[in-house]
C-alpha cells in the first residue's frame, strides 16, 4: 500500500526537485502538530522514507498515541534534500489521516472512560488503510473489531432471512465455522434478543435502538445465565455514546473512527 | 487498488455467507442517497463487482456527478445473493468517499460561479486513491492539477532556497524539464511575484496571500505582458472562497476536496 | 497459487506439444479414479484449465467430497488438444493431492462418528495451499481450525512464560484481542487445567495428553460452571483418534490431515 | 513462493505473540530430528526468517544432505523472541516437507548404489515448491528431470498419436526444438523402441515395463550403434528399484520422491 | 511485459483522447508495411488491445512470417476509436520491433538456403521481449538457442578456467545437470577442439574462428566417430555468414538478430 | 523491468556456472569500450547486480554520458564469481542499448551545436524501457519530450477531425486538461499553421514539413504576437537535422535515438 502511495505521487521522478536540488545536498527537517492532536502513523511515516530512499534517518520524537499541542515536536527526519522533499506528501497524507482518526478514538474512549464499555472499529474503513487505520485505533485506546469478513462471524439481517430463522442461521454458521471464532448476531429488537439467547449467541450486537430498548436489553441478558457480550451499534457520536455506555454494553463500535476523522494538521518544514 | 481493497476485506472469503446464504440464492439491491449529495464513482463501485463475481450486473440509475436527495435511487444491482453480501462493505466505502469528494466539490464550484475561477485539487488526497478522487472532483464540475510529482513542475521555497534565486530555480527547472510543461512557481510577496513575472513563469501561486494583497497580484499580473496563469491556494473554505475568486485569479486550489470531505451517505439494501 | 503453479511447469510452453500437434486439433478427455477415494479440489483443476486456455471446458462428474471407485468417473473434459495436454499435469498435481487429504479425512471422521467429536485440521499445511486444504477437509466432514495467526489467539508454553503465568497471558491477550475471537489455552496438565478454566478460556487445547489424563480433563470441565470447549491434540492417527473422541472432548485437531496425506491415485486420458 | 507461505500464516499479525510477548524480548531456538532424516532446506528455512524479520540470525548446524538421528541439532536460531514465534510454522512446514524428500531420494539412492544407475525426479510436484523439492532430491544424491515442459522435450502417446508415426513426432520436435536439448520418447515395447532407434532419440523412456522386457530393452540397444540413453519410468517403489536399476538403465525416475514422501520430523524449541 | 509497456505509456490515461475524441465514437484502421519487411508480431500487436479494450477486433490480414511490400496490408482493426488511439503507439513499437528482427533474420536464413546449416539467435536480446523476440526468429525461418541460463549448459572459458580443464568442466557440469540437456562446450583452437571430443561434448561451439580454421575444425569432427554438433559464432554478418555456412557447420548463431535489427516500418492509420 | 529481465535470463538459475564454479570463488571484472561510444545506463548495470547478489561491488569508472574510445574503461566489479557470470548478459544487454542510445543522441545533439534548437526524443521506445531510454538521452545532452500520455497533450490530425476543427480541439483540451499542462498541436501546412495561432496552442509541432515551408512557418510565428514554441518532427536523420534547426525551429523531435540506434560495443573479462 506504501508502495503503492509513493508510486501514485512520486511517478518516474520529482522532475522540479531533481532539477532545482543538487543530488548531494543534505537537511534536516521536523514535523510538528499545528493543533491538537493525538499522533499516529509514525512507523508507517518512516516506512515511506525507507522505501523511497534508505538514507532518510526518520526519530519518533512523541510516542504513538501522544497528546500534541501545536507547535509541538513529533518527529525529526535527516537526509538527502532530495528524499525529503520527494517523499514528504506521501509521507504526510498518511500521517495526517491516521493521526485524525487516532484523535477522534481518543475522544470517544475518554467519553465512556470509567464505564467499562470498549470502543471499537468497523469495517468502514478507507480502501486499503484498514490495518493503518485500526493500528491508529489501537493507539488512542480503541479496540479492533473483526479485521475482515474472513476472521470472524456477523450474522445479519439478510443471512436471517435466507436461513428462515435466526436460530437456524445461528446453527448453520457454528456448524461450518472454525470453533474458536464466536458467533455474532445483530439483534434489533427485544423478541430478537431472546431468539440470540436461545440460540447461544457469543455477541450479541444491539443495532440502532433508542436507550431505552438498549438498557432493557442489557437488564435481560445479564438477568440470564447465558454470558454473552453486548455489542452496541449505529451512528454513534460523541454527544451520545456515554448514555450509550452507561446502559451497561460491553462495546461500542463506531463507524465514524474511520470514515469520518478529519485530517490531523501536522506539516513538515526543512530546518533552515 | 480495487483488487486490494476488496482483499483486505474479503480475504479467504465472508464466512457467514458461505454458511447462511445458498449458493444458487440470487437476489436484487439498490443503493440510495439518504442525504443530499452529488453522486459520483459508480464505475469503480460497479468495478468492485465486476471483480468479485463477474455475474453480478450493475446498472447505474443516476449519472456521475448528479445531484440525488434522501431516497432518491443511485444504483440497481442483481446478482448472487452472496456476491452481493460480500462485496457491499468494500463497494460502498469507495462510493461514499468519492460522492463526499464530488459533494464538496459541487459546493466549491457554485460558490464560484460566474467568476471564471476554476477549482481545482492538489496532492492532498487519499493514499491509493488519487486517480479516484481526481475523477470524483472532475465530475462534479472541478478541475484536476497536475497528478503528481512528475507531471508537473512546482517551484517551491525550498526549492528557490537551493538554487539561490527564484530565477534561477525557473532557468535551471526550465532547461530541464519536457517542453511540453508549464512551469509554476510559489510566491508570498509581490516582490516575489516581480521575480516569477521577469523569470516568465507559467504559472504563478498566490499562497496563502490575504486577499488584500492578491488583489494586488492580479492587477499587477494582468497590466503586464506576461500572460501568466494565477492560481490562489492555502487553506481554501467556503466562506472565503468567493471572495478569493472575485480577485480575478484563474484558478483555486483546495485541498479540502481530497483530505477533509465527510463520507457521503449512501446505503445498500436488498430488495426483498 | 494456480498461476504460480502453471508458470513453473509450463513456463515459456510445452515445446513438446506445440510442435507435435496441431494448433487446431481438438480433444476429449477424462479424469478416473484409480482406487478408491475421496474426491476433492476439482473447483481448483476446472480453475487450471480455465487460467491456461479458456477454451476447455470442465464437466464435474462426481460431486466435492464423493466417494469414488477404482475406474469411476470424476471428471470430463473438452477442448483443444493442445491446451488438454499443457495444462494436464498442473491440474492434476493439484486434485491429487486435495483428493489425498479429502480421503484420510473421511477416515478420520468416519472413525469418530457418533460420538460428538469434531476433526479439524491445524497449521501444518503446504505452503501456499492451506486454503485449498482446508477446502478438502470441509468437503470431507471435517472442519477448519482458524486459517492463519491473525485469525485466532492460541497462547502456547511460550506465551505463557513470557508472560510469566497462564493466568496473566490470557488476560493480556483478551485484552488486546478483537472481542468476536474466543481466546484459546494449550494446556498439558491438570494444574494448568485448572488455571485455564479460573481464567475462563473459550477453548482448552489438551495437548499431547494420555487417554487416562484426557478423561479427568473432560469431567473436570463438564463438572464445572465454565462452558469451555475442549480440544484434543498430539500425532493423532486413525488407530487411537476413536479412544480420544470417546473420552468427551469436543475437537480433535489432526496435522495428519494436510501434511501426511499420501496423493490420491487419479489419471487423466484422451479419449481416443 | 515464501513470501506467499508467510502470508497464508501470518497474514495481518499474530495476534496472540503481539499481545502476549514484549516487543524487546530476545530468545535462542534450536531445530533438531525427532527420528532419523536427511536434512534439506536449511537455504529456505533461513529465508522465511530473512523475509520476516532480518534480525533473526539463523545458523545450519548440519549441511544440506546430512543425516541426522534423532535429537540431533540441524539449526541455532537467535532474535526476537516474536519473530521465532510468528515465523516459525512456515519455516518448519518447509524444512519438515524437504527433508521428508531428500530422506526418501536417499533411500532410493541408496537402493541403487553400485549400480550405474541414476535416480531422478519428476514433474508430480507439489504446486509451488518445485524448485525447491529438486534442490532436496539433489543434495540427497539423486538428480533432476527436466524442470518443466519448457525446458525438456519428451514424446508421449498423445503426441506420437497427433504426427501419425513416432518417427514423424521425433522428426518434428527436432526440426523446431533448440538444438542444445535432447529428444526424449516413451515406449512401452520393444517395437516401439525400434522406431526410436530409427529417430535417433537422444533418450528412451521405457515405460511401466515389466523387468523381463526392460532387460531386452537394454540388450537391444546396448548391441546397437546409437548411444541412447534408457530412463525406466512408472510406479517405482523401494522393493523394485534395485531390480530395476541391474536391468542396466541410465536413469530410473520416480515420483514419489515429491508427491508422497511423508514430511520428516523437525522440531523447533525456545532454549529456556 | 506488455502490461507493462501499456502502463508506460499510458498511465492514468491519454489526457488529449479523452478529452477530444467522444466515448462513444468507433473507428476502423488499418496497419501497412511502408517498406518490404516480413511481417512477425501480431499476436502481440493484438494482445496490447486486448488487454487495453477488450471491444477492439484485431484480425490479421497477413501470417507470421510473410513477406510484404510498400502499402501491403498487414492487420486490420475495428472499435472504439478512443482504443484505437491510446493504445496504438504501445502496440505499434512492438510490431516494428518484432518485424525488424523478423526481416533481418529472413535475410540470413536465404543467405545460407542449401547449405544445411540453420540461423539461431543468442542471449543478447532486448531485456524484458526474449520470448517475443524468439517467437520473431522461429516465425522468420530461424530457430531458437536457449532460451536462458536454466534452460541448457554452455561451458565457456571462465568456466573451464574455475575447472582447471575442459574435460573436468564437461564431467562436472554433466553430473550435475538434467540428463536431457546436451553439454556445449566453446572452443578457440584445434587443440580445445580435441578435448571437447574427448570429453563427449555434445554440442561444439567454435567461437570467433576464421574460416580457414573452422574448415579445419568441421572436417575433425565428421571424419570421428563422435557425432557433435558444430555451431558457429561471432560477430557474423550477412557478408560473411554465407561463406561459415559453406564449412558444413550445423548451426549459426547470430546476435544480431536481437540486438541490431533496426525497426521495420509499419503505419497505422484510422479509415476515414 | 529489471528483475522482470534477470527473471527472464537466469530463471531457475544458471545451471553451467552453478556446477562449474565453486560457490565461494571470487573474482574481479571491467567492463570496456571496443568502439567509440557515449557510455549511459551504469546505474541500471549497477542495479542488476545489486537485484542479483548484494554483494557485488560496482563502480563507475566513467561518468554517464562520458566518451569513451575503444579499450577505456567503463566499469569495475568485485565480487563472487558465480554472481559475475549469472548477472552478466542482463547487465550488459540493458548498458550496451542505453550507451547505443547515449551515442546516437550525442551525434544528433552536436549535429545542431550553436542553433539553439534542442534535441528531444519521442514515444516510441522500446517496450519496458522508456525510463531508461529517457536517462540516457538526457546524460548524453538531449531533452526529454512528455513521457507519455497521461503527461502532456498533443493534438493530432484524427483528434481534429473529431472534434470538427482545430480550434475546436484545442479548445475542448484545454478546458479539460490540467492548467499545468501546455497544449501541442500537429500541424502540416501553414493553414493550419494559422489556425492553431488563432487557438492559442502552447507548442505547435510542424509535421514533416520540407525545410522552405517549415522555414516559413518559423518566420510567421516569429513575426507574431503569440509566443509558440516550435517542434519540427518527422524522419529525422543527421544528414538533414542541422537545416532543420537552421530554421530556427526550438525543439526537434527525433525518434531514432530510441527505436533505431545500434547497440554499443562494449564487454565484460574477468581479470585473470
Amino acid at each position: 500500500m506504501i508502495r503503492l502511495a509513493l508510486a501514485e505521487d512520486v511517478g518516474t521522478g520529482d522532475r522540479t526537485t531533481l532539477a532545482a536540488v543538487p543530488e548531494d545536498a543534505r537537511a534536516e527537517a521536523t514535523v510538528t502538530a499545528k493543533a491538537s492532536l493525538v499522533l499516529a502513523g509514525v512507523p508507517f511515516f518512516t516506512r515511506v522514507f525507507a522505501l523511497h530512499d534508505a538514507r532518510v534517518v526518520v526519530s519518533a520524537v512523541a510516542a504513538e498515541g501522544a497528546e500534541l499541542g501545536p507547535g509541538e515536536l513529533a518527529v525529526r527526519l535527516q537526509g538527502p534534500t532530495r528524499a525529503l522533499l520527494v517523499a514528504e506528501r506521501t509521507a504526510l497524507n498518511i500521517l495526517q489521516r491516521l493521526s485524525g482518526t487516532a484523535t477522534l478514538t481518543r475522544r470517544f474512549v475518554e467519553a465512556v472512560r470509567g464505564t467499562g464499555a470498549r470502543i471499537v472499529d468497523t469495517r468502514k474503513t478507507t480502501p486499503g488503510m484498514r490495518v493503518m487505520q485500526k493500528h491508529a485505533v489501537a493507539v488512542a485506546g480503541g479496540a479492533n473489531h473483526r479485521l475482515g469478513l474472513d476472521s470472524g462471524l456477523m450474522i445479519k439481517d439478510n443471512h436471517i432471512a435466507a436461513c428462515g430463522s435466526l436460530g437456524e442461521a445461528v446453527a448453520r454458521v457454528r456448524a461450518q465455522a472454525p470453533h474458536v471464532f464466536k458467533v455474532e448476531v445483530e439483534v434489533q429488537s427485544l423478541e430478537a434478543l431472546e431468539q440470540a439467547l436461545v440460540a447461544k449467541a457469543d455477541v450479541i450486537m444491539l443495532d440502532n435502538m433508542p436507550l431505552d430498548l438498549m438498557r432493557q436489553a442489557v437488564q435481560r441478558v445479564r438477568a440470564g445465565d447465558w454470558p454473552a457480550l453486548l455489542e452496541a451499534s449505529g451512528n454513534m457520536d460523541l454527544d451520545r455514546v456515554r448514555a450509550v455506555a452507561e446502559t451497561g454494553v460491553d462495546v461500542i463500535s463506531v463507524g465514524a473512527l474511520t470514515h469520518s476523522a478529519p485530517s490531523a494538521d501536522l506539516s513538515m518544514r526543512l530546518v533552515p
